[in-house]
Order: structure tokens, then C-alpha cells, then sequence
């Protein structure tokens, strides 16, 4: 048997409940402050943005948070997701490593992303919002809002990050076939978009500013909210049932994974698959080796300072504690446009902290590498983002070749690249570069971190 | 509970035999015949284009034909395939039928394509064949032999129709990424390529044209073979899959189709779905409106004769029975490049002499209007080929509402559309043209038919 293996638990697995790291967490996560006072922000102080369910999620401390029904009953079409074992892969690499993928390509707009829109979609509903305005990178956000404003009669509005908007059209195209509106960040819309544009006409923006606008919008207009696609508590919990179901699933393997690896941008598909094997561990079950993988052209987690930044760019969001590249840091231009962000979840660094997990940078070529290996020996296709933990997870596979060991990885194929099919035509056409950032502007925009003592 | 529903098989459930309408049909295929004797081709006649275990499934009369092992290993990748009853279309439309969808667009290369590819490219494997050698319209049968070719470890050369080729590069890429080579049809590689070009520089090309170029390949070279996405009663064996699963879908459903629906190009998908539910009606079971549906630029059903032609517009192919609007009519370029073919299965157009299936036709606007309130409702984009079948259903379903009768519908989703988005762009543009086909054209393509007296 040398063909890759499916496990599928049947719809009723889908969990009742999302996990919550901190209940289980050794050390509480540092508080989030008001970007004035200095001092721990209250439920009340993001009201503006958000409906008072998520904000309560964002806090609690609860191990366990019931999914309501009418998200199950979305999360059917699509969930559990498969989790396949990549034999044909291993017969490539000639590893004796058991690679493992959990495939969240599968949902309508073809990533992890839903995982959380439907819950954000549904709670908004539940509180009277009609209109959600939010930001995206490589659109898989973006899409995936609008899928769910679709189903929940929200409209939607999306501030695509300018590179990205330009890359793929294909993407921007998507949202409008849901029914959203699409806008190029950064904008003449908002204060924040117009001030960018008066230093840089041509700004390739970032999802800091794109984030500006939208918090902008939804700041100045009771009846709009804001929707953040991966970074926030409450994002994250949401994603929770990645994992959930791969637990249930490796059950059925006869392993259990010795290494997982997750790309991560703002971290909501690395957390949602690591967080409830981090958990189990924590309750006294088997240290795993968690690995986030980034771009060198954004490192975030391997060259961040872990300090108190906006997660904007216009300085409109509360500040958290978080490996950050700076605020005003633009990256440059790569196609994983879901990982072009300067902050990290603050759960996600707060764990790297922790020596729970660790963080490993590729540049761009080599990703494209794994994702064409990873193609050819698979048949799917995976997102430039993903491609990141899909070199991860074969660098881990060559390293157990050459130990002669056998280790069990798990990785998260987060979304399908069909709509990133540039990046390949660039990559088969020799043209994808290894962009750097600008050293000189790293420096800077670290030096630039706001000054803040943690409250004791 | 008015979300959308979905029904799983177990991977054990995976059909282990192909079903052969023909062992049930009332009255007899007509032979196709040899170009040049007019008389019935043998085995050997075929021996230059197929391995001999295809040529005998194109032939066999039994009801059942047993699919290998290795190929339903690949199978489990992403089949059984799921059924969905689409409750939120049914909202929307505020209709009293019950519409299903059995949806293909999970496997890696996005459609049903990849059901004939994998044993298409196992058997010639089997056979030792190193290179294989195709024509594509959208790109769907291109990208799906060349992912069977990467796991068989074959060379995959596509002829990729012009019009395509430049409408759709990501689907191009996506072929590169399985690694196979994508050529521009007509090309400059073969005569009858040549000979197009010379009378036409700028010629969009066809499907069968790409045909005759890949067949010229093929018959010159004895360690090529020649492999076809559609037509051939071997391709529609292979999508019997499809309708298998349904049918065990629908007992667990409590409800069983009154229509079903598919989108014809050469036929495959909507005989997939079709042919298992009309062999249990042959076999005594309940009558079903069986519709397949097509674009009126290009009416094979609709509009053409009856009548022995070549499935290739170079005339290297046998002759078969079959609907055809002439080998040499060129369709116009519109989006849904799939269904550009002059001709039509035998086994279809067969059906609708015998009174068992229908045909409809749609102008463009009309099946993306359908195809944007799918997803809309849906999640999923279509891709352009399949609309025709969503809109096939949603007016079967627009017209159980106005009668005030609850009818069960069932339609083949057999592709979704993410390499097809630029269609979905001109649509929102207000750049899609209902194109119209040259009625000269057609008369002539209809006059120039061969003249044949079908063996008694």
C-alpha cells in the first residue's frame, strides 16, 4: 500500500466545542492595553468593533466553548475535513517519516479561513449587524468573509492589500461572486488609506494598513463591524476544531504526531491545529514538537522583538504583546500575501515564549519547491501560505531519511493555491524572486515600538 | 433546518465495478466504422491509439466491469464523492422541489475528469506505455491526465484548445505543475495543425482539432498512445462512479430523483450520473426526466443530425453514430470551452434517439445568472460547464414552484470554477456576449458530412 490514505470521521465528530488554550496555559497571557491609558482594556473599549459574544470569547478563560448549532449545521458542508496520511509523498522522499496532512482546502473558499468567518458571520447576525467591514491579504480571508455574509445576509467589504489585489484577480473576482465589495488598500476612502497614499502613491500596502482602514470604518459607523481573519483569542479558539478532529482522527492511524508544523501569518491555522495537541500535552500527554514556519522576507516569530505594538499601522487598535517586526514595517511584495503581516498572535507568541513551540524562516523559492514536490506526488495544489509548512514538514522528512528514524509529522495544508496560479506561472517561468526586506526600515520600525511597562 | 445537507459514503462503499449501460440497452449501439472500408472496426484498428484492455472495455457488453485495485486506491483520495441536498438554493428559490447535487469538483484537478484519467493512465501503464498524448477544451481533462500522469510516472503532452489556452492560464499552470507540457492548439507540431494554421493564422481552434493533432502523435509513434477525456464508451464507463454512489446516496436520503440533469460536451459527466439511474429504470425501475443540457453556440443535441462522422476535424478518427453539427464547424469562443465539440458521445446521443434523455440549450448570461445564485447560495462556484447544469435545474425547480409541485432533482456540479474566474470577471463586467455560431457555417459543416450506409 503506497497510496495516500484518507481519514474521515463522520459529520457527527464535528465538535460540539471550540478549545481554549488558556485554560490550560502555565502563564496567563499578558493583558491587552488601551493604546491611551496604558492600562488593561475592558470588553466595553471594543464594543465599537465588535459584537459582545466574540469580545467575551476574546477573554475567556473557559476550556470549552459550545459552537452553536446554526455554525455546526454550515461547518457540515464541508467539515470534518479530511486528514490523509501522504504515502506517495514518503515514497518521494524515500523517508521512513509518516507524514500526516490535515487538508482545509476542502471548505467553498478553499482554506481554513471559514472556520471562523461562519461563527464571526453568525454572531454579528445574532446582534442586528448588517454591514462587516474587514481586510485581506491573499483574499483567503476576504472570500472566505463574504462566503459567510452570503449565507448570514451581511454584506461585506474588503480592504484586499494592494500587491495582492493586483496579483490575483482571480481572488477579487471570488469575493464578488459571493457578493462582496472588494477595495484596493491602501484607499482614498479612509483617513488612514489617504495618508499612506500622500507619502507613496504607489504602496504595495500591508495588512497593517489595510487593517486601519477597515477598523476606521466600523469605528465611525455604529451600524458596521469589523471582522479580523486570523491574530485575536476569539479567531484563533474558532480554528480549535482543526485540531479537535485531527486528535479524533489519529486515533484511527495508530500514531500520533512526534512533529506538527503550521505556516503562520497572523498564526490561526498554525494555532488551530496545534493549540489541542499543545493541550493534551499540557494536561500531561506527549511533548510534540510544534514548528511555525514564515517567510524570511517577513520573519515575524525568528526576528521580531516580543513586545507591546498596534496591530495596524495607523495605531486605531489596542496594543498587545506580540513578536512584531514594528508596525509601520512594509514587507515586500512575495506571493504568500497571508503571511505579510508585522504582528503575530499574541497566543502564538506567548507560546514560543514559553518554549512551547519554535519558529523556522524559508525564502520563497524553496517553498515553491516543496509545494511543486508536494504536487506532483500528492495532486494537490497548495496556497504559496501553505506551501511554507509543506517545506517544513518535508525538511523534517529529509532529516529523519538521513537519521534513519522514523518520527510521525503532522502538517497543515491550510488552503488550496488555485487561485495563486501566478505565483506558479512565476515560479515555472524563473521570475519568482527571493525578496529581502529592507534592513534599514526593520531597524527603524522596531525603534518605533511604542514604550510601554507591562502591568504587574 | 433549511441549511444545506450532506450525504457521505464510506470509502469501503466505493464502487468496485464500472456499469456497462449497454448490457441493458434496449436496442444496440450502431458499429463504428473504419474511415476507409466503411466496414466495422476490429480490436487491432484501434491497437495504434489505445492499449488493448481499453479497446475491450469500449466493446464489452457485460453489465459489469471490475475496477483494478491500484485504481481505487487513488480513488479513495477524494471519493466517494459527496451528495449534497442544496436547502439553501431551495430557500432562495422558494421552491417546493427537492434539489440534490452529487459534487465532483473534490478531486485534485477540480472536476469528474480525474474517475477516467487514473484508469486511463494505470492501463497504459500496464501496458508500458511511457508517453501519453490528449486534446483539452477548459483545461478540466488536460489538468486531470496530467495529475494520473504524475502518479504513473507517464509523460503528459496536452493540445489545449487556442481560445482556452488564452483565456485560462492558471489552468496551463496548473497542468505545468503536475508537470506536464501544455501546447496551444492549432500548433505548428503536426500537419493537421499545420494545414488549420495556414488557412487561418489566428484560428481559435476546437476540440476537434486538438483531437486530430493528438491522435496524428499518437498514430506516428509506437511507444504513444493517445488517451480521450469524453466520447468514448470506455471514458463514460469510468464516470459510472458517479451515478453508483447517488444512487446509494439517495437511500439515505428517503427521497429519489423525479429529473436529473448534466451539462453535455462530449458527454462523460452527464453520463456518469445518468446511465446507473437509467439502467435501473431499463431493469424495471422508476422513469426518470433525464435533460441534458448545453450552450446554444454550440446545439449538438439541439440543433444537430443524427448521422456517422469523424470525432475529429482532420478525419484520422473512426466514424461513430452520433449527434454532430459537422466535423469541421469551429464554435464560437465563449467561456464554457468544455462544451465546444462538434460531436457528442454515441451512448448519449443513442439515449435521446431512444426517447431516454432530452436535450435543452442555454445562452451564456443565462447559465452564469444560474451559476452566480448558486454560489450565492451555495458556497460553490461553478465552473462555466457546470452551470448549464445548475441552471437546468433551477428552472426544473423555478417551474415545480409555478406548477405547486415538489419534484427531486438531481444535477451533476462536475467541476468547480477557480481556473475559470476570468468568465466570472466578464460576467460582473458586463463583458459577457451571448455569441451565436455562423449559421452558414453549420449548414456547410452539416453538408460536408460523410456519406454512410449504417451495416445492417
Amino acid at each position: 500500500m503506497t497510496d495516500t490514505v484518507k481519514y474521515v470521521l463522520d459529520e457527527s465528530r464535528i465538535p460540539r466545542a471550540w478549545y481554549n488554550l488558556q485554560a490550560d496555559l502555565p502563564k496567563p497571557l499578558p493583558p491587552v492595553l488601551h493604546p491611551g491609558t496604558k492600562q488593561p482594556v475592558g470588553p466595553d473599549d471594543l464594543a465599537p468593533l465588535f459584537p459582545m459574544e466574540l469580545i467575551l470569547q476574546e477573554v475567556t478563560q473557559e476550556r470549552e466553548v459550545p459552537i452553536p448549532e446554526p455554525v455546526r449545521d454550515v461547518y457540515r458542508q464541508w467539515r470534518p475535513s479530511p486528514l490523509f496520511r501522504a504515502r506517495r509523498l514518503e515514497k518521494v522522499l524515500q523517508t521512513p517519516a509518516h507524514i500526516y496532512y490535515k487538508y482545509e482546502g476542502v471548505s467553498p473558499a478553499g482554506s481554513h479561513k471559514p472556520n471562523t468567518a461562519v461563527p464571526q458571520a453568525f454572531y454579528n447576525r445574532e446582534a442586528g449587524v448588517r454591514k462587516l467591514v474587514t481586510e485581506t491579504g491573499a483574499g483567503q480571508w476576504g472570500s472566505s468573509l463574504a462566503f459567510a455574509g452570503a449565507l448570514f445576509g451581511i454584506d461585506v467589504q474588503v480592504f484586499m492589500v494592494r500587491v495582492s489585489y493586483d496579483q490575483k484577480p482571480y481572488r477579487r473576482a471570488l469575493m464578488e461572486t459571493y457578493g462582496a465589495k472588494c477595495v484596493a488598500s491602501p484607499s482614498n476612502l479612509t483617513n488612514a488609506g489617504r495618508a499612506i497614499l500622500a507619502q507613496r502613491p504607489d504602496h504595495p500596502g500591508s495588512l497593517g494598513i489595510a487593517i486601519s482602514e477597515a477598523v476606521e470604518i466600523a469605528a465611525q459607523n455604529d451600524h458596521i463591524k469589523y471582522a479580523l481573519g486570523s491574530v485575536l483569542n476569539h479567531v484563533l479558539l474558532h480554528q480549535t476544531i482543526v485540531g479537535q478532529e485531527a486528535i479524533e482522527q489519529f486515533a484511527m492511524t495508530g500514531d500520533y504526531p512526534d512533529v506538527i508544523v503550521g505556516c503562520t501569518g497572523g498564526g490561526s491555522n498554525f494555532a488551530g491545529l496545534a493549540f489541542p495537541f499543545i493541550g493534551a500535552q499540557l494536561r500531561g500527554g506527549k511533548k510534540i514538537d510544534v514548528i511555525a514556519t514564515e517567510p524570511t522576507a517577513c520573519p515575524t516569530l525568528t526576528r521580531g522583538r516580543y513586545a507591546y505594538d498596534f496591530g495596524d499601522t495607523a495605531h486605531l487598535t489596542p496594543l498587545t504583546k506580540m513578536h512584531t517586526l514594528g508596525s509601520t514595517f512594509t514587507p515586500p511584495g512575495f506571493h504568500a500575501g497571508g503571511l505579510r503581516y508585522h504582528g503575530m498572535a499574541p497566543l502564538v507568541s506567548h507560546l514560543q515564549e514559553l518554549g512551547l513551540s519554535r519558529s523556522l524562516a524559508y525564502t520563497q523559492s524553496r517553498v515553491f519547491d516543496a509545494g511543486v514536490q508536494f504536487a506532483r506526488a500528492e495532486g494537490i495544489v497548495p496556497a504559496p501560505e501553505a506551501n511554507h509548512a509543506v517545506r517544513g514538514a518535508i525538511d523534517e522528512a529529509i532529516r529523519c531519511r538521513e537519521e534513519g528514524v522514523s518520527r510521525t509529522i503532522l502538517f497543515n495544508l491550510s488552503g488550496h493555491g488555485h487561485f495563486d496560479m501566478q505565483a506558479y506561472i512565476d515560479y515555472f517561468g524563473g521570475k519568482l524572486k527571493d525578496l529581502a526586506y529592507d534592513e534599514a526600515e526593520l531597524a527603524s520600525a522596531l525603534a518605533g515600538l511604542p514604550s510601554v511597562a507591562e502591568p504587574a
